[in-house]
């Protein structure tokens, strides 16, 4: 299955939906469908060598979307994997030349090599300077008489684009781009062939192994070889393309992805050919993307060109066609320093016995509670609400001696680090949050009492839930109102809010968000009751 | 299977190759691998507002790639599919905020969410500024209290990104970028799930179905809906979008590819959308383009921004990431003209008994021969030779009438055209092209046989054939040689070159290459067979 309303408006669809979406990008078609498909530019200066490439469809963005200013002035497209007509290569060619002639581009394809020929023979036969590249970059099948044209057809016509905005010569462009042809050596591996539309695909290759030097149409491999991991299977590319290409002092690396390979994977390959012992000798590097691709492919390809003075300047010239990742330099990955703040000096110690004493007994009174929290959480959750709490509890206490104590706000963000550190889940964030927020607030004046509701702010903020979602929440907020009026108070209204929970049906956040309401029934929320627990336990003591 | 190495390093290994394939860009990252992993921008201005964005890796180029001018600052990454520590996110704040502040956007997912939260609340502490946008843009689930934020947050990080690089205050980018974030609404459906690298493809999606509403994350969509094509599909999409959307005179549109969404089908369906009857409301298009994907789903989201002016502008205005096509206008498709050449006027007809007479002789001679040529045809290849070469023959006959004969240039071009329209295969546009370049050689003043080695010459060059390689070639060659001494001596060169065929064992081109050489011993090649007839034929008579 594919988007599509069916094969056989596929294409023109497709060309018409590149129209819309291109809008600024002087581009236009010939009125001439079903059987012409050409997109050209409508800024191209007749004076100008005109540059006409394509071939069948389905290898998008080529050859339609690099139409533009320093790539091509027109593409010609046929339906998908097939030749365009001779009638609508012929169309391209006399609607792009002027007088500076034309520079047709084409992959080494039975079909094409016919249907461009004769559709040059015509133009010229009418008195058009045109002049012919046949690309033939695919080194899979070395001893072939007619080696297959694949990605590196856009090293050329990258080339030829570039001389013919320079207004360079008919002759100068073939000439340089022939000889860009001539050196460009490409190969692919895939771990799928591609759908068809309308078809579907042939599941080929089997588990475990890849096809190396497949075609651009999904025709079969040369080799099924052991598929060994993105490393080993850059290296078998690179060693084969290095060996057959013409040595140079650099060169430039297309990494083509040909479908369906994720942006993830294509990162990855870039890295493993780049840090490859072939990758010193890479300058330029075009990709990885999706260039020329082969419907949905899971596979790529490399291509690689020899450079010289001439090519690097043409490769790097800019190039306004829709599609077109800027040919950059190999770089090493450079690295920052991590900022200081990122490794805590631990912040001096403080004495202070009474926030001291505090926290030693908070500690105790979640350690003791740990039972009887689990066995609420194992109600509605996973059982360890009482361990996560207990846990953290014995952290903080284990920690205490190293903890500043004598500022409130130095106090509360090592409570929050404390918390990031051992507590874990979603919970301890939230609480991380909430003591961090509280120290801001600290440290800008607040009360404690201010500052704590601060936290209670963004811990709402960041996590989502309000009170009534069934959460700590509904025991943290009323505590906090009532904390003006006494610790008693605080926890009397703790009590209640935790109770409350047991009654509330749905839970819109949490943990408990996820289980059935009729489970939910008559069980408080264990955050809540953790907070009721702890602060009856303070009030007690 | 996928192009990685291994589950552990494929998101540094990944981030590594994007660095590597971006020199000139301006780009670097932490260097706190494995647990930060943060690209930022080596060329920002702390006086002016960082943009922080980021979130789980597996949605590339998604947030990486967008780093650099007019975007972001700094993305921070994630492993695939999970948020990006709390270390992680404060590095990236603390590294690339100065003076300006800092705005931090990530798509509202409650990991995103908590460990984002945190690290603000800590960057916060610190004396930083700091502001927060959370992007909730997906309208899969209406009623849900805390919406998915899918494909919209790239609105919001250009929207962030534009008012960052002119240099407005911290409050009025966080106010723009909010604003954005509000009114941005997004849907997406998919053929398929993704795969999760080490663990596989769910194949949740049966045939003929398709699911609306799904999650960046592969989690199941809302429904699951009956898939009926590019165009039925996108009208739901739209339909919805345009029911959630703000009221608005126009609108931004993102059509992005979820992942292995062909780019044929991406270009199909932003023309099903742009010419839908809510294309008209759509001014600006992002894309068809893969921008925040999930991994290789084979799906598509929709994304829609009200437009004001200054929304306008800031989408509009340059960006210098790695991955950014250009936000273009919504433009109806131009067409041009078929260039008048392309309606073939017929010549004006002009009369040549002798040529007239030789054409017929010709002609009866290769009808004479059908029987003959389908037999040899039928050892070597699927005996079809004769018959195709005898209906070519009465098209031509039939023609003759209509055919200027006085001029040889135009005789040939005629020629030409009738075999292309009436020959079919690969033979038929090689004797088109023989004869269209015999055409333009004859027009320039060569004689008739220097015109038909030019043909021959141009046909070889396409076919890629040579003599040798068991062809036609091999008896029209020794003809055209032999033929100033007379058409006997042509005759008994063709029949010497026809009869060698016989002996011929690997056929380099040509439809006998596909036949094992153990059929073909002791068989002429048809072609050439054909040649030979002919031209003892004529000479006979």
């Amino acid at each position: 299955m594919q988007f599509i309303n069916g094969k056989e408006s596929l294409v023109v669809d497709a060309i018409d939906g590149l129209l819309r979406s291109s809008g600024g990008a002087h581009l236009a078609r010939l009125d001439g469908y079903p059987d012409i498909k050409v997109v050209l530019r409508t800024d191209h200066k007749p004076s100008r060598v005109a540059i006409v490439a394509g071939g069948g469809s389905g290898h998008e963005p080529a050859h339609a979307s690099f139409v533009g200013k320093g790539l091509l002035t027109a593409a010609v497209c046929g339906e998908v994997f097939a030749s365009p007509s001779v009638d609508a290569v012929f169309a391209a060619i006399m609607a792009v030349t002027g007088k500076g002639g034309c520079l047709v581009i084409f992959k080494n394809y039975t079909g094409d090599r016919l249907n461009f020929g004769l559709a040059v023979e015509r133009a010229r036969a009418l008195g058009k300077q045109v002049e012919v590249v046949i690309v033939k970059d695919d080194i899979a099948l070395p001893d072939i008489p007619q080696p297959r044209g694949i990605a590196g057809v856009l090293f050329v016509e990258k080339v030829a684009g570039h001389y013919a905005e320079r207004g360079a010569s008919l002759k100068t462009v073939a000439a340089m781009a022939r000889q860009a042809a001539d050196q460009v050596v490409s190969l692919g591996i895939a771990l799928s062939s591609c759908t068809l539309p309308g078809i579907g695909r042939e599941d080929r290759v089997p588990a475990g192994k890849a096809e190396l030097g497949l075609g651009l149409h999904g025709e079969p491999g040369v080799d099924l070889v052991e598929f060994e991991g993105a490393r080993a299977t850059s290296l078998v590319l690179l060693d084969r393309l290095f060996a057959a290409a013409k040595p140079a002092r650099s060169y430039a690396l297309l990494v083509n992805n040909l479908g369906s390979t994720t942006a993830l994977e294509m990162n990855l390959l870039a890295n493993e050919v780049l840090a490859s012992r072939h990758g010193a000798k890479v300058k330029l590097v075009l990709g990885p993307a999706t260039l020329v691709s082969s419907l949905d492919m899971h596979g790529f390809s490399l291509s690689l060109l020899p450079l010289t003075p001439d090519f690097e300047k043409a490769l790097l010239s800019p190039a306004s066609a829709l599609v077109w990742p800027k040919v950059r330099t190999h770089a090493k990955p450079k690295l920052v320093k991590l900022p200081r703040e990122i490794k805590t000096k631990p912040d001096r110690t403080s004495r202070n016995p009474a926030l001291s004493a505090l926290v030693n007994r908070a500690s105790d009174i979640l350690i003791a509670a740990e039972d009887a929290l689990n066995a609420l959480d194992a109600r509605v959750g996973d059982g360890d609400t009482g361990s996560t709490v207990a846990g953290a509890a014995r952290h903080l206490q284990a920690a205490l001696p190293l903890v500043p104590l004598a500022r409130l706000d130095r106090f509360f963000a090592a409570t929050s680090e404390a918390l990031a550190r051992s507590m874990g889940g979603s919970s301890g964030v939230l609480l991380a949050i909430f003591f961090s927020a509280a120290s801001q607030s600290a440290s800008e004046g607040a009360s404690w009492q201010d500052s704590l509701s601060a936290g209670l702010a963004k811990m709402m903020a960041y996590g989502g839930a309000r009170p009534g979602d069934r959460t700590m929440i509904d025991a943290i907020a009323p505590a906090l109102e009532a904390l003006p009026l006494g610790l008693d108070e605080a926890a009397k209204a703790a009590r209640a809010g935790a109770d409350a929970t047991a009654r509330m049906q749905s839970a819109r956040a949490g943990r408990s968000s996820y289980v059935s309401s009729s489970y939910l029934e008559g069980v408080p929320d264990p955050g809540a009751e953790a907070v009721a627990l702890l602060l009856e336990g303070l009030a007690a003591s």
